[in-house]
């Protein structure tokens, strides 16, 4: 079995990854994932039997009845096996949930919480407590808990322990012991992992299509999207990249910075300090100041699309025009990158309706090619808290071998 | 050593290439090449020895003087092994050029041609005339023609034989039996070839230092470059994207099409049907004719930077104006892409000086994080060609078995 290419354990480790990967693109038997991994049924058998015995995998009974014993028998991952913690800090709200292997949710908890320029170390301690709260939970269902990754509405720093800017919170060069990542990337990650199309370690190929998560709606056929922009907004507006099944960070990690492509380069200061930033026409602040609606009232967002269905005249108008805006940046990221598809997450997918008129005629206009094709995320607002549970199930899936030593 | 991945062909295909870009990567005996490749001694000695036999590996003689014998021979690639020819359609002029394994370019041709509005099988016609020529010089050297492509300013199709969109030539869905490529992406090859940041096939891990090209200035020692903007332009703006020390192409292949990032969203109408468009500009002839000088006229882009230099006022201030709006349309693709660096290339880093201080200043105010590394490109307008060149060479190095095999 050996093929020099390292030791026995790291072999191990990788096996053990692939058949878990290929268990999780689809129930099956060992017969047909040894067909799929290109391993003998004796190695894979044993591998299963240690996954089963880790509490990763576990048999469903036989696939066809008539048939009997284990090579008939499928395979799926388990529901009481190691979870994903996800947590969110909003501006206004915090949020955690478990996800089991299988992409369930199995506990979760929001409150709300006024966040904005409240000290970084409050709100973590605030945001540890729901934590510990959706933990116990799932404990009690029989889960263990696998990683906790934070969602952040800012730049986080290489080392996933330092947010280096999120000016809507107020946070400047924050330290914490907790794992965070930006909201948009982790809202991406959840859509790559609901389409299908990522791409799983050391595999060159087609994506698989991995367990189906609890969503808003139900999945429907599509191509796997394996190159897209992600665009998730709350009050800023970030993107994601997800190029050949994969994020793409950046040299310095800062990658998807939507918010401040310039729109109208000579219009109004932005945060940032440039003029004319996307976040100015398009940022949720702007948009409600142009709806006449104060950006401080709870329940703002849900008053904003209120409106709009009430074909209230400032409310449309400012959602057209947070439309365009949106579309021209695109129109500018869409003819350098040349995506499958651009995906619209986060709150603002609430927003759809009024906004992706504007988004697609700018596109038609401006991009290479004619066009470029726009779909409102499956997730929703979701969207973020999924992606950062579902890190921790990518990081058990990539290596379990962790687990199948214990 | 047979590893399970496929039959022993493929695997000695693929064990050729990896030994003759090891050699690629700078001057080494067999022993330094096994250690660096990890296969044994005697299957890279053999390894080399159908190399050398095929022409494509020569030995240097003894590395050090004192020892004998084959293990000490230093091996390089051959001066006179296969050779890349690359071909250049231009709105102005027709160029070809024949380049060794090495990177040393051995033949060279340059006609001014009008080929705007020409017909397409005319111009292509002339240009096979002229890689004739170069093509019967170079084998008259002792080299062996290993491929050719043809640079052109436009869209080509993902079967490399239809130029979609030529505009500045008024093509448009025109096939051809050659093998034809965007100049910006052919551009951004020559540069990663040259920085040492490309990734060979199947490799992870540090990128190597390829054979010194010929170029205008010698090369000095930079942090190898695997992710860029290659911006390069003639009559049009396009850039190419380099990703992972690869080419990135986008869904339809039409990544990197800088020219049409809305600038000014409500300004002038584009060729392409937009309104505002980086073209409209920063494109030669929007400069030109904010210079006051005709597009039309034989050496214009000498004329105008002749004007620049001599303190022209119109020339300076279309000069400034076209460096400021790349420096907005490039503040939005940094701010997506966090590259390491752009990098200026093509006929329009001979007016570097003059755009430069723009575009940097635009960066510096609109980019998260603060500004982005601006290099010029060290090969100048040369570097399209010799990137057509270099994507045969590269071909040889990444399956050198049709050679060995003849």
């Amino acid at each position: 079995m050996a093929n020099g290419t390292g030791p026995q354990a790291a072999l191990r480790r990788r096996n053990l990854s692939r058949v878990l990967h290929a268990v999780a693109t689809g129930d099956k038997s060992r017969a047909a994932v040894a067909a799929e991994v290109g391993l003998t049924r004796a190695t894979v058998s044993t591998l299963v039997d240690d996954l089963i015995a880790a509490g990763l995998v576990s048999e469903l009974g036989a696939q066809r009845p008539g048939t009997v014993g284990r090579p008939g028998t499928a395979l799926a991952l388990s529901a009481r096996g190691p979870a994903g913690i996800g947590a969110e800090v909003g501006v206004d709200h915090l949020a955690a949930c478990v996800v089991d292997l299988r992409g369930t949710v199995r506990a979760r908890a929001t409150v709300e919480s006024r966040n904005r320029g409240r000290a970084a170390a409050q709100t973590l301690g605030e945001l540890e407590g729901l934590v510990r709260q959706v933990t116990e939970e799932a404990v009690g269902l029989g889960l263990r808990p696998a990683g906790l990754t934070v969602a952040v509405p800012g730049l986080v720093g290489r080392d996933h322990h330092t947010v280096l800017r999120a000016p809507n919170l107020g946070w400047k060069d924050e330290r914490t012991t907790l794992t965070v990542e930006n909201e948009a990337n982790l809202g991406a990650l959840a859509e790559l992992w609901l389409s299908g199309g990522e791409t799983p370690p050391g595999a060159s190929g087609t994506p698989g299509t991995p367990g189906t998560p609890e969503t808003p709606g139900a999945p429907t056929a599509r191509t796997p999207l394996t190159d897209f922009i992600h665009v998730s907004a709350e009050i800023g507006i970030g993107a994601a990249l997800v190029i050949n099944g994969g994020l793409f960070r950046g040299a310095r990690g800062f990658a998807g910075e939507l918010g401040h492509v310039p729109v109208y380069p000579d219009g109004p200061r932005c945060s940032c300090g440039a003029r004319g930033c996307l976040e100015q026409y398009a940022g949720e602040e702007a948009v409600l100041r142009a709806a006449g609606i104060a950006p401080e009232l709870p329940g703002r967002l849900k008053a904003l699309r209120t409106a709009a269905a009430d074909d209230d005249a400032p409310a449309l108008a400012a959602l057209e025009a947070a439309g365009r805006a949106l579309g021209i940046a695109l129109s500018g990221a869409v003819n350098l990158l040349d995506p499958q598809a651009v995906v619209l997450g986060g709150p603002l997918s609430e927003l759809a309706p009024w906004l992706l008129p504007g988004v697609r005629r700018e596109l038609g206009e401006r991009v290479t090619g004619g066009g470029a094709l726009v779909v409102e995320s499956r997730l929703g607002r979701d969207g973020v808290l999924l992606g950062a549970a579902y890190s921790a199930i990518r990081a058990v899936l990539d290596d379990p071998s962790e687990w199948t030593a214990r």
